[in-house]
């Protein structure tokens, strides 16, 4: 029997990260700030987030500093990018299996 | 600013659930052993996932003996039905914002 959840990633398993990286793909960058308000989510929250993505490269980030305030922001990688693809693709036919009996 | 994942349910929010209520969603019933090799997971996996969607009302759980050995079985509710058509409909609303620029 056929694992059906088996090609859903799991570093992409989370609302949190899906939020993330939904905007990641829609965007060259997105800053901490803009992040946090557009997830509805804490500092702390994004932060441990961020820092998994990115060890599994699948986001890089950039310190600098803008109007001498330090500016933290996010782009997705190659990688993560690709990843990312296919993990939709597990989820929409997971879904779609959903659909076509109900 | 509008947060893009307010909509997509905690209770759902994780492969293994994801692929419980999707097999809930069109077979009337699925037993234990038939979800655990759906789903590739190990028994208490399955069982925490479970006891935790039954606890949200979102899944029934019926006990009872075929040819004299335990059979449990599990089928969503009518509110697992509804709660999860919007938990697809916030995810697939999420995703589509990513094909619209990619």
């Amino acid at each position: 029997m056929k694992n059906i959840i088996g090609n859903i990633n799991k570093a992409f398993d989370n609302r949190v990260r899906l939020g993330i990286m939904s905007v990641l793909m829609v965007n060259e960058y997105a800053d901490f700030t803009t992040l946090k308000q557009v997830l509805g989510v804490t500092d702390g929250n994004i932060a441990s987030h961020m820092k998994a993505l990115e060890k599994k490269g699948y986001v890089k980030v950039e310190k600098s500093f803008i109007d001498r305030k330090p500016n933290t922001r996010y782009s997705t990688t190659k990688a993560g990018r690709e990843d990312f693809k296919k993990h939709i693709e597990a989820i929409e036919k997971l879904l779609n299996q959903n659909h076509k009996k109900t």
